[in-house]
């Protein structure tokens, strides 16, 4: 599957098939690692500043000082795209700790690992092709949401097990896990956030709990301002949600993907839906292919 | 430093310099693997059994079905020994879930990834010296414990980054911390048990909070009640730590390391203390060196 694409570990542009890193890397020995999920669009990568931004957030949160600029990181990525071929792409960005001698404290001096993955995808915008072929089914599990005080939900780490484990409790043919906070409040999906509609409002629950500041879900709210849809951050129980009028998952891959139902409830799509997905089309349209 | 040893990888003996695993092993991208840490005394794995079943424990709660036998695991930890002429030893298994195509839902069908690490260790036993200098010094931290409901704390996974940002929180010179549940009471180390002894008694938290049951705990529990000290798991405070008469930390590497004092509060050892890290020491002797 990945056999003719090319990825770029640690400076070298390599087949994907020989894309290694040591397994003294801290990032495979810990996950002791940040990432960013990007969507490059007609060779643009969409909202790149504010993935920049995010990353920096999560490095400090593992004090990784990276010492890698924006700008190289950004050549990087430039240069994987390129050696594929690719204009419309699913990019991964990688930074661990690198290597350093058999202690869990980390040593203040880092030589990263860098590593970019990318994956064809359709073309975006408004004479694009969604990701996904159908509303998302989702289900409620038991696992919840690790607490921001044990690891905080806005660092986007190689610690992927909280997700792992709530899809693996998922039926078969449901495509995402609702996770439930502590407190049992609806957080997120394990790869994307929820917003759901209620009464022309729109909610997505608050980043005040353990929820990801999706970009993608920061680029719904905007729109929404723009368009003069009331928004509203907010905490919710899973009834809140059960009673939406439509419902829908954002994530970088995806964009906008409505909702079909949660634990077999339906919700679906609607009105507002659509609109924030025409809307969000129309400016991947903008920034990216005009 | 690890320029001379060599490690296990997928079956094959490598030098640890070129020892890898590719990008695309949800090992890296993820955490998604399962590990322990071994004790080789005088060429022989201590408590390999416990070893065997808590590793399966840890694959239980993954859904990682692996399909090695412990015999051939061994296998594979005793020719990592003989290759690197190691009888005292640490030693590292990790299992992960290998490279499956790029979904974070986990697919049945596994082909796992299989590394052993080894680094000299110290003699143990009666004639041994502990790994350790001197007794730790222990500081809390506001990283919280994740909660079981999230991750078991029984699971012994490449997830470690809760334990990575606790130790960032620790001024210089101290050893370890002390991390709370997200009830404020005393979870563990992060990568220790923690005991304490107050008027004769034997105390230490109970595994029904988040806390890995350690090979090494358990032993001295066991080790306690042969010796006929009274023992009791539960629930504790810090206050109830920091009011204790002898307090020590407990891990596979370490076996018992008195702890000096939490957050600048002495307490150290004393005569309990002594007494099971001679009676750890002897059932080393006899298992291992006999």
């Amino acid at each position: 599957m990945t056999d003719d694409l090319i990825y770029h570990v640690d400076g070298d542009l390599v087949p994907a098939s020989e894309a290694t890193v040591s397994v003294d890397d801290r990032g495979f020995r810990y996950g002791d690692a940040a990432f960013e999920t990007l969507r490059a669009y007609g060779g643009t990568v969409f909202e790149w500043e504010r993935h920049v931004e995010r990353l920096e957030a999560t490095c400090d949160t593992l004090s990784l000082e990276h010492g890698l600029s924006p700008a190289d990181l950004r050549e990087r990525i430039d240069e994987t795209l390129a050696a594929n071929d690719l204009a419309d792409a699913y990019v991964r960005l990688s930074i661990t700790r690198g290597v350093q001698p058999g202690k869990l404290t980390p040593q203040p001096e880092v030589d990263p690992t860098v590593v970019i993955y990318v994956k064809p995808l359709p073309r975006g915008g408004l004479e694009g092709a969604p990701v996904w072929d159908e509303p998302a089914t989702l289900e409620t599990v038991e696992t919840r949401k690790i607490p921001d005080a044990a690891l905080p939900a806005s660092a986007k780490t190689h610690n992927y097990l909280n997700g792992i484990l709530a899809r693996t409790e998922l039926s078969s043919e449901v495509d995402e896990a609702l996770l439930l906070d502590a407190d049992g409040h609806a957080a997120e999906g394990t790869t994307s956030n929820l917003f759901f509609v209620r009464d022309d409002v729109l909610h997505t629950p608050s980043t005040d709990g353990p929820v990801l500041p999706g970009i993608t879900r920061e680029v719904v709210l905007e729109l929404a301002d723009e368009a003069e849809i009331p928004t509203r951050e907010g905490t919710y129980d899973l009834e809140d949600i059960l009673a939406a009028d439509e419902a829908f998952l954002t994530n970088r891959t995806w964009g906008l993907r409505p909702v079909a139902g949660v634990d077999g409830r339906a919700i679906g799509g609607g009105p507002v839906t659509d609109r924030l997905s025409r809307l969000y089309d129309e400016r991947v349209e903008e920034r990216c292919y005009g």
